[in-house]
């Protein structure tokens, strides 16, 4: 239990090189120690927990042995970089941890030079771990290059194209796989049965052991096998394995819960140049029993006592859901109405809530491991047979998927629906994972439908419109988070795609609003009219087609309009209505808001829409700007 | 050589139900015959030819032994279809290949039943087959589903994500992997010395060859095998190989140009459930040995003489350059100059040039494979510690690499210059393969330049100031195909970031054009005002960011501006200077020329610069038009 191992070596731990003057057994006390500070700060500063206890151990092991920041290590996805960060420097910090201002919860180029390469989308490490070591090459440098990536990780085909690719440079690279059998839920797909396999093959692990073993005794030898051997593969064993397949030489399982067979390995593992990968096998939450027995939910559990391992979650019964959980539970409600329907997630059942559909029709539900690129081709070979796929991948994900939408989806006029969870602003996650772009990417495109709903009710509805079929690509994004609608379950509507809602009429100015910042310009419009502005506010609910009754009305009406998305301005909905009008000749400015022209950083959803200009403040200051502005030129 | 074996049996052959009439030997002669009617028709009608003579045996042996359009074949990549189609119902309009109005040089599902998923881009196959045989599944169909893909396009990361899936979904799949060892040039990576080990490895092959055959007597046995051997896996040879690993029965390899041995092993692996994988040796260009030698070259040849094999080329020398080739020769002279610059191309050394610097400085010039997330991200790796890579994708594959551009280069503001090869309309390879998108998808990103040459002075004066560092990620996008000037190499000068050129003053109407089109441009301003109507021409030359100083003069002075852009107009640069004017509160009408929002299909170059309204005639006449406005409206 957190607290009870004292504060004996954190104290004294403020860099790799204070690290490195502890003893062996020190090290281990300093792991125990460091795990209970991250439990600790996690319980009242929510984060990453289960992922980060897992790799207590490796993160020490790695800074131990290797010569950081000259020797570079790449975290994979990112999130279990707590323990590294808190060995480099940023101990004082971590109560900052994804606040506004604060340190990032992924490592960041910016924040510190022990931070080699940023992350935070999946399956990046080997790539750039491997573009690290051959610059390094080129360099003539003689730095070592660690890539981390977890099994869930090893799913994303990126990966691979880093593995095939390395294994065909002849640069230092070392690759560690974390397997802990989980991506935030469980892990899937072929290859996570295969490492099951080869950690459970007795005879496999066993000889393995004894080979290694014995090799220490005969430092020869082992240099003999180090210039000649291809890992275990060259006869020794008769069995090949997939990295091997790859030209790695493949080093493991060893106990990556245990620092000191940890270091034990990587010092031997220093020596051996070329591409290599070293299987470790760690516990997602290990030293935590909570988190260990229920890994999913502790992944990201919100705020706890850590001594009793109770969430405090508190007061949810009567609050709005979660916009997730109404697109669970409204797939699993249409998807008994409708047998054409299935659902696909890249490895996110609980973070989009398709676990419902999983559990309520198995057969129909589909988690296929981190890949979002396959879950968009998947789910467009199973539309090009009839079928009527939901594919749920966050917005920032999506962008990975881009091409796969476009040309294997929009291209051939597929139905599929593409739910953009976690669109717009999610906050706390910061730069990389902020959903931003997705309408302007996907508004070039032909042939696509992009709607956002203003609430529960809308998304319901536009699920049970896309689900008719015949629309083609049907994109729906919406936010992170909670709705505003407690009373949320009513009878489905079909909505004529394309077309929007008056919401209230105005003389003055306009505000339109695409999705859930409609309720912001609701407030803002209801502001303006109590101080004298009459304000028409429509909700778009469509980027694309565009609602061209409307905003004919509003261009024959009005000199000055408001836009106002979750999303980037440059390209976005305001720029395709400005299009508009500029195609049909209405002389009409428009201030558009909605995320600036740069990349945002972490913080609370509330303070970075007010940052960005588009909470009801920011978006009743434009209204009222855009009012002085009509009656001056009037 | 072509034309000797007669047309006895191609002429009978209009749809596989006539194909599955012939006897094994007519097959073999058919096979012949059909690979003959090819050369010619491509000699004639460019198109691609050595992927297509490979696997003429396989789409013969396919279209036997399966009941299509029933059972379902997806060709990735697609470019190597032409038998299938032949096959299929489409040789009377064969000389229609990849002509505007004709058949598509891929597969497409609205062109032919026969066609089950539409490619172009490469290692889609698999995720998209897949998808085909769960929806059969699910709705109680008995179909079989084929994916044909290649060694090369097996490097693609979706690959292998759908491998990962298909090996964990009982689906009945088989996956025909063609081994040619080529990509359009040679393939890359440790995949490929890994199937050449397979494929030579004498024991392997003998033993599997032995069980396979003696199987054959022993239909217990085999019916045993099926039901319980993972292929050879379980103890048989004590070698498992990466497919196996996932889950795949493998069978193979077999030659794939041996149309009975085909027909025979398909026949076996139809009564074989679940994910398996059937390796096939075939030889690009097979039949034809100009193709077989050199089969780079003879990928997509061009016209030539079927007898002599002699390429008719004629009259180059006098020609100006092709864009690609600038970019590869300015490339070997920067880097001369500049010990940091390396080059980074996905699978298209010769597509895009990089083999000038591969041969002239090997250690600074990477090919990996088919994997543009990969050379993006490796891109970036490389740039985070000092180098200052030239990554070149082209504008339609580098929708794949998307978020790798984003979140692994541009949030780091890393020095990676991206160039774009084939930006804008491609001409006869058709939607798949236009490069409309980028300018709208890049331009909403934070901190990205987006630049385009409108001739190769400008190419190179791009790239000699984007190798000077400090920019972030620098996209540089020119067309496929040549530029307008024959005296090319003139000494580097740099051009400042955001500053265009005005190119021609003038007081009725102002023309913004990017890139290339700028030369239509100059045409169709010359145009008006040899008829009077006085044009300003602007050569923007970035996209992003904007010449503020050049938008603010024709804000200040015109009503009607016209923009031109070898890109999609909703969100492109037209859309963003129609922000600026906007935002600035300039008065200021823009008719925005470029692709308009529809896919755009296969089609000289020439006649869809035409169809979408912005050669030198349709800029002409837009000019024209505003013209006429100004004057009403004064």
């Amino acid at each position: 239990m957190p607290g009870t191992s004292g504060r004996h070596y954190i104290d004294r731990v403020n860099s790799p090189e204070d690290l490195r003057k502890l003893t062996g057994e020190e090290l281990r006390a300093y792991c125990g120690e460091l795990r209970d500070f991250i439990i600790e700060r996690v319980a009242s500063n929510p984060g990453h927990l289960g992922s980060n206890l897992g790799v207590v151990e490796l993160a020490a092991a790695i800074h131990y042995v290797y010569d950081t920041p000259y020797d570079q290590v790449v975290w994979d996805v990112g999130h279990q970089a707590y323990a590294h960060k808190i060995i480099t420097g940023r101990k004082d910090r971590f109560d900052t941890n994804r606040k506004l201002g604060g340190i990032s919860g992924f490592p960041c180029r910016a924040e510190s030079r022990y931070d080699a390469f940023g992350t935070g989308h999946s399956s990046t490490s080997v790539s750039a771990a491997l573009g690290l070591a051959v610059a390094s090459r080129l360099r003539g440098e003689k730095r070592h290059a660690v890539a981390v990536i977890g099994d869930g990780a090893l799913t994303g085909g990126l990966a691979f194209e880093g593995l095939n690719h390395a294994g065909a440079e002849n640069a230092d690279l070392l690759v560690i796989l974390n397997d802990n059998r989980m991506s935030i839920d469980k892990n899937v797909g072929a290859l996570k049965e295969y490492l099951l396999q080869i950690t459970t093959s007795w005879r496999y692990n066993k000889l393995k052991a004894d080979v290694w073993q014995g090799m220490e005794r005969f430092p020869r030898l082992r240099r003999l096998f180090q210039k000649f051997g291809n890992s275990l593969k060259s006869g020794l064993l008769q069995q090949s394995n997939l990295f091997e397949a790859l030209n790695f030489r493949y080093f493991g399982p060893v106990d990556g819960n245990d620092v000191e067979a940890l270091t034990r390995v990587l010092n031997d593992l220093k020596g051996i140049g070329g591409p290599k990968l070293l299987h470790v096998l760690t516990v997602k939450g290990h030293g935590y029993r909570p988190a260990e027995e229920n890994p999913s939910i502790w992944h990201a559990p919100g705020r706890f006592n850590p001594e009793t391992g109770e969430r405090l979650t508190g007061g949810e019964e009567n609050r709005p859901p979660k916009y997730q959980d109404v697109f669970g539970e409204t797939l699993v409600e249409l998807a008994r109405q409708n047998p054409r329907i299935v659902g696909v997630t890249p490895a996110m059942p609980s973070g989009c809530s398709l676990y419902m559909l999983m559990e309520a029709m198995p057969e129909r539900a589909f988690d296929v491991g981190i890949a979002e690129g396959h879950a968009a081709t998947f789910s467009a070979g199973m539309a090009a047979e009839g079928l009527l796929p939901f594919c749920n991948i966050y917005s920032s994900f999506m962008q990975r998927a881009y091409d796969n939408v476009i040309h294997d989806a929009a291209l051939q006029r597929l139905d599929v629906t593409f739910c953009l969870d976690r669109a717009g602003i999610v906050g706390e996650d910061g730069a990389t994972h902020q959903g931003v772009f997705d309408i302007a990417f996907f508004r070039t495109i032909p042939d696509i439908t992009i709607a956002a709903p203003m609430n529960e009710t809308e998304l319901r509805n536009l699920m049970y419109t896309a689900q008719q079929g015949g629309h083609g690509v049907f994109v729906i994004r919406y936010p992170r988070g909670r709705g505003v609608t407690a009373d949320w379950r009513r009878p489905f509507e079909t909505i004529t795609v394309g077309k929007g809602r008056l919401l209230r009429e105005g003389r003055d100015v306009a505000v339109l609003s695409l999705g859930h910042p409609g309720n912001f310009a609701a407030e803002a419009a209801a502001r303006a009219e109590a101080e004298g502005i009459s304000v028409e506010h429509i909700d778009l609910r469509f980027a694309k087609p565009l609602d061209e009754e409307l905003l004919h009305r509003v261009g024959r009406k009005f000199r000055r309009v408001v836009t106002v998305e979750d999303g980037a301005v440059h390209g976005g909905a305001g720029s395709a209505v400005l299009e508009f009008f500029n195609a049909n000749g209405y002389d009409c400015r428009v201030t558009m808001l909605g995320v600036p022209d740069r990349f945002v950083p972490h913080g609370t959803p509330a303070e970075l829409h007010r940052m960005c200009g588009y909470d009801a403040e920011g978006i009743y200051r434009a209204l009222r700007q855009a009012y002085e502005e009509t009656t001056k030129n009037a």
